[in-house]
């Protein structure tokens, strides 16, 4: 071909059509059992919506475009910031709480790369309209009810959580100056990335003496909720802001105990996230083995309605991309096997019997069975082959006896056993079985 | 909220997602029956993909947009072209027929208007790799199980079907020139949409004497097929080529009546359809009133995979939009009513029952039913009414009962009734019936 699709980009032939699907509809299936409901919004919005809020991680990341009357719009990178408009401009009357999920289409303009790719689709959950900390544990709940129902175990993968606003207080704590926090979110993001002197050398380039990376080391040094429990506790007013936040991140994992998810939900103090607007929990889906990136990832955005210019609400939720997810389930060996499906193929005997076949098929696809027929007329041989490779569950032959007492030759491809029913009787049940015999 | 949606484009809230997901999952109901498979690709392509043979109706509607690299981009206007480099990219693996469906988010740069939005979705439905006119009559048969299926009658919408190779042959019997073919069409077109010394006027002017309007007045007044072939057989040498094509339309609407859907199917010489790359059947799908636009259309296009570089591959499928149709239904009052379900509203008595209620909440959503709670412990009559409101089949109360007794009380909002269940006995069936009394 003379054109090929743009790199980053895929392609979905059938196969790969069938696993998409299978994993939209069990997003879908998971989301309405956990009582959301679907939304979507327009695959391009005003290039403004992106950079007011999201940070510098999506603002990097956009295609552009300019519409006809100039105005800059970008195709949608995340789908929040249209969540936040979409909510907000119906906040009087949306009955709350607002639990909704969609599963856009999203593009972003970066270098495509395993895991990463310029289009992909993502799985959006959020809970709008509740500051109560059980809705962060409802999201937390969907996205585990989701990594069950696909047959993903705690030994398989996890939910890594941490608090943004317990490590702001631990910050704070040390005696990190605010406008520094970001730079110092970022180390702690690589902590288990690097080796710890490298992390000692760039944290000191940051800090220099004002804050000494052992003051902070303790920090990385946490295993566990219990844990930093105690190293909050057992440092009297030391950890004086922190002693503030840590219960409700206590109150988190209670929550999560009481649904029943503890084992797939592990506290880590490197999760930080890379979008400006959360604002409280965050939490990435991780692989135990850590071979994949995250998998998924969200929090709580209790000001990014107000700062898109809305009414301030709080939120919470999650995005889970397909790439990685498929990626994961597919070394699992958890993708389910996709074949093509086929009720039934309608064969004609001779060419003349076309007008017979040809209405039988028509008969068939509108009483809702999936029917096939050749657009030539073939030997029965050769037919019943055809019928065979398209995955057909039955041959249904219209033949000399057809046209003679009106009954037509039922063949069930699994079994080969075949039978002659009347014309009617099979369009009244094309799958009743076909007997030894029959 | 200081953002809105763009102009022309569609938020979906929940209502409206409703609405789409029907249509959609109708389009795949009926696709999957007729024997097609579902495919996609993305969401924009090489910009001369487009301008390459679509011709100036959709290059002047593209949102263009430009890669890092420089590349010039369009998001998809139409779906043909991707299907034809895909199908072109594997021609000699995929099994034939190619018989493939998609419902493509689709943008298009023009001026919104009743009936067509800047942002919609389409159903595509093609059959690739078949010469045979049968394919032809199979892709009409498939928008007309949809009709049906949708409940529309042959009273209210109609396929009006004609050939391009039949009028270019009638043209070129009339001497039209080869390069003139274009603009005929174009005037043949509107014959149906302005009045008839109108229509004069603008052929004179475009033909002048050399193609006399009176010549050209005998296919506008062609009503059936019948009509035409008497015209065309009484012309004598008059309609030669004509007459070489007239079979070839006369064998479509022999397969039409097998398919058993004439009385949807009019010939209709003024259908002449804008895309450039249609080389025979031609159709497009309307309500009879004509108080619409098209809600579809389509049509043979051998020459398309040839011409973006591909192999020579014959074509036919249509397309069908969801703005035009859901007008459609909607005015003919054949929309379903969508209300939100739940199974399982699952109310604690009191605050320190919430870990209980948030266990069996969990278990039901694991279990596959739909349940919600509320975030706030609140007086059990208050969070009937919520669950009520919420369009719960079932509450489920957690109370001082199921402290002592392991019990839940089931009550059934529809008929009012309740009853008194152990824990496990309600998980293994929520849905059981709560009989008078029980």
């Amino acid at each position: 071909m003379k054109f090929s699709g743009i790199k980053g980009t895929r392609d979905f032939y059938p196969e790969d059509m069938a696993l998409r699907n299978w994993l939209t509809e069990t997003w879908r299936r998971v989301s309405v059992r956990n009582g959301f409901q679907e939304y979507d919004g327009p695959i391009f919005e005003h290039l403004e919506l992106y950079t007011a809020k999201s940070g510098e991680e999506i603002a990097g990341q956009l295609f552009h475009l300019t519409d006809r009357g100039g105005r800059q719009l970008a195709i949608r990178p995340e789908m929040t910031p249209t969540l936040a408009r979409m909510v907000g401009a119906r906040a009087q009357s949306l009955p709350r709480p607002v639990k909704w999920f969609s599963v856009p289409r999203l593009c972003r303009a970066e270098r495509p790369q395993k895991g990463r790719l310029r289009e992909f689709f993502q799985w959006n959950v959020d809970i709008v309209g509740v500051e109560d900390i059980l809705a962060d544990a409802e999201s937390i709940l969907v996205a585990v009810d989701f990594l069950r129902e696909v047959g993903l175990t705690p030994r398989e993968c996890v939910v890594r959580i941490n608090s943004r606003r317990l490590v702001a207080a631990m910050l704070a704590d040390l005696k990190v100056p605010g406008p520094q926090l970001e730079k110092a979110y970022a180390l702690l993001d690589k902590s288990d990335k690097i080796p710890r002197d490298a992390l000692a050398g760039q944290w000191s380039e940051t800090f220099g003496s004002s804050v000494p990376f052992s003051a902070v080391e303790p920090l990385i040094e946490v295993r566990g909720l219990g844990h930093l429990g105690e190293l909050i506790r057992s440092g009297g007013g030391h950890w004086a802001a922190a002693a503030q936040e840590l219960p409700v991140l206590e109150e988190l994992f209670e929550k999560l105990s009481y649904f029943g998810i503890t084992e797939y939900c592990d506290f880590d103090m490197s999760v930080v996230r890379g979008l400006a607007y959360y604002t409280g929990i965050v939490y990435e889906i991780f692989d135990r083995g850590r071979t994949h990136r995250a998998a998924g990832g969200g929090g709580r955005y209790d000001n990014l309605l107000a700062a898109l210019g809305g009414p301030a609400m709080p939120g919470v939720g999650f995005g889970m991309g397909d790439v990685v997810i498929a990626d994961m389930l597919r070394e699992a060996g958890r993708l389910p096997a996709f074949r093509p499906h086929l009720d039934v193929y309608v064969i004609a005997a001779d060419a003349d019997l076309e007008p017979r076949s040809l209405d039988l098929a028509a008969r068939l696809r509108r009483g809702g069975w999936s029917a096939e027929f050749s657009y030539r007329t073939q030997s029965v041989g050769k037919a019943l082959r055809a019928a065979s490779e398209r995955g057909a569950a039955r041959a249904v032959i219209i033949g000399q006896e057809t046209r003679e007492q009106g009954l037509v030759t039922v063949k069930d491809l699994a079994s080969g056993r075949q039978v002659r029913r009347a014309w009617d009787e099979f369009l009244a049940d094309p799958m009743a079985p076909v007997g030894e015999g029959g």
